[in-house]
């Protein structure tokens, strides 16, 4: 079994356990799903997806980028629907219903009321989401037809199209399903995300879709998916870009008839396994790419919150620390750079640095080392720098991707 | 003559003439300069360089990187040099003195002190800079001579050889001679400066040295630079990264007799004349770079300081936006995207967008447009975006370079 677990950075806890192989498919009881080609991808790929649960009791929670120019469809799910009881979730890639102004409005709402339709909710149970090119209206011909053929299609291993119908130029599949053995009983929670790292001409437009057959309040979906955004998709930097259209969102049927309650053990060990999951899925979009050679995880430690994690970001986000990375290059000079900048005034500055566990810079000079066995340490998938601050107690971590030629080659030739 | 005014974003005002051809030198009076080899770099192109004024006379300040990890030289600037009357100016490239802790900081200060026996002035009244490698002692030995060569042979017309020994992956001079007409009287004013767009390898550090023979304060000394770097070399964005190195300074001699009163007609244009130079050094660092393709102009226009300022940044610096750039792409979708960013949580934004004067999205939602005109326009040498913000009053711009190839090779296969 092809292991869904891969990174060296997420440790799956002992309750959760991978469900079948890799491609196997197939939802937590209460969901069903779908993925259909409805031609607005030029290519004839699968661009239109839905989701719908078929518990009344279903709870939820989502979550929105923070742009100022959010797209329509994220407007409209802030705007008109019950986020903490969504029962279905319309998707379509190729086309991010952005920059559209009112009509784009009016076709966001119209696909919510079509999938309502489709799926037998009321509109404001239905969340909906767009990925793709900015500032082109809708085909909402291809889209009515598109959520009307997915509708008739929804089945209970729906997933695997579903979540092929979400990707754009993601260039491989961000799916898991795994058990997870609580003390009140087992439960299954399945996920699909999309986010092709640095590449996307789109933008790395991050999607990602959680269910589970637990039954838990709404307030607990809310307690859960914040906490584990904050472990992993806030903690990833592609590009430093923000998207217009980034959503995440669970969803709890309640169908297995495992109770989580608020503060129990149940919920902690069901929020370890989301966590581990969302982490996984994090470092997938960190990882995809065409040409993305490496991916770098920055943990930074100091006294202050609020500066770890700035110093934490600007070093993620420098073009010149991922443009080593691809290099595999341990130029650690630009790590200092990369602080110095996200700490203003402060010179001199006792920082230490270490790469793959090699110290090369301490209290702010550098330490002789044995540069052979670092250019080998940098020359693996993943690679990792600490950097000390002064004072402790604070901690911040980002993953982030390199900078390659195919970035440049990807996003100076798309046209728009 | 070829001019060295050549960007349309800048124009001369006329009471500046330029002197000479392009390669001709010569500094105000009052001044001489020099540039040697001395070994630090492995190429053999020269690397230090001295500038000294013969005045007693002389006022000066002095601006530095706001880098929390600033640069041995900087910090011996900062703490151990007279700014407002700075005599001589000592300058190595090929090694930053970054990240060398204690021993760096007395390089530094013995750099101070043999740039101030070489020029017989006291060591309080040298400034010291360096460019290039982070985290690798200094040569002492090389610099020792270097300097001591350099003396030697400082010379009225040593600004081309200072010129080029500060420059470190430089593909081409940035040097301005201009002579000012101003009402009490006719003043030069020569400027050399350093700095490689995006492909630095040893970052983008910015240099940047201005001689004047005019008579002034130090108080119109900092007053004129501060106002002209606010102008110039705090609206380029490169790659978004922040140097330990940055340094510009202002020398006046006073030989020309002429003297320039605080609030006087002869300060304003004396003033206009340094900004028109620094905005074009600035223009020129922006375009430099092997493969730099274009220079992007952005403009926004809205209600509140601080937040145009903080979107023209976010374009400016975003990668998306760059690689768009290089790719003469019209893809105005991104500086929406860019936009958003820097605006969290007020969505719908009103938001207005033209490129190179073609409107594409007004009040947040895309303008039916002349494509192929739009195409042809973004295919140029310069590309300027106009954005719209809700309010009135306020306004920021920003010069960005694009972002190719070229970074990508030079960054990620430059070795430490």
């Amino acid at each position: 079994m092809s292991p869904f677990f891969t990174s060296r950075w997420v440790t799956p806890p002992g309750q959760v356990t991978q469900l079948g192989e890799d491609g196997d498919a197939g939802l937590p009881a209460g969901f069903r799903a779908a993925g259909v080609p409805a031609r607005i991808k030029p290519s004839g790929a699968p661009d239109v997806a839905l989701i719908a649960c078929d518990s009344l009791a279903v709870s939820s929670h989502a979550m929105f980028t923070r742009s100022g120019t959010q797209s329509a469809p994220v407007l409209v799910c802030r705007e008109r629907c019950e986020l903490h009881r969504i029962a279905a979730v319309v998707v379509n890639s190729g086309n991010a219903n952005a920059a559209t102004g009112g009509p784009g409005y009016d076709d966001a709402l119209r696909m919510q009321e079509l999938a309502a339709t489709a799926t037998g909710v009321h509109p404001s149970r239905v969340a909906v989401a767009s990925t793709g090119v900015i500032g082109v209206p809708l085909p909402m011909e291809r889209v009515t037809s598109g959520i009307a053929a997915a509708g008739r299609v929804l089945a209970a291993d729906g997933d695997r199209t579903f979540s092929d119908a979400i990707r754009t130029t993601d260039a491989f599949e961000k799916r898991a399903r795994v058990q997870v053995t609580l003390p009140s009983g087992t439960v299954t929670v399945t996920a699909q995300a999309k986010g092709a790292g640095m590449i996307s001409p789109g933008f790395a437009t991050l999607l990602c879709f959680v269910q589970t057959d637990a039954a838990m309040s709404a307030q607990t979906c809310e307690l859960l998916l914040s906490v584990c955004v904050k472990r992993s998709f806030d903690r990833i930097s592609v590009d430093g870009q923000l998207s217009t259209s980034d959503t995440v969102i669970l969803q709890a049927s309640g169908a297995s008839g495992v109770t989580v309650a608020p503060e129990s053990e149940d919920e902690l060990r069901l929020g370890e396994a989301i966590d581990a999951v969302m982490r996984q899925l994090a470092l997938l979009v960190v990882a995809d790419g065409e040409g993305a050679r490496r991916t770098g995880r920055v943990v930074v430690h100091g006294g202050e919150e609020r500066i770890v994690a700035r110093v934490a970001r600007s070093v993620a986000n420098s073009p010149l620390v991922k443009a080593a990375l691809y290099g595999g290059d341990p130029n650690w000079g630009r790590i200092v750079q990369a602080v110095g900048a996200a700490m203003p005034h402060v010179a001199p500055l006792a920082l230490d640095v270490s790469i793959e566990g090699v110290q090369v810079c301490s209290a702010g000079a550098f330490v002789p080392h044995d540069e052979p066995a670092l250019a080998a340490a940098v020359a693996g998938d993943e690679v990792q720098y600490e950097i000390g601050l002064p004072g402790e107690g604070a901690e911040a971590e980002v993953y982030f991707s390199d900078l390659g030629h195919e970035y440049v080659t990807i996003n100076a030739e798309y046209t728009t």
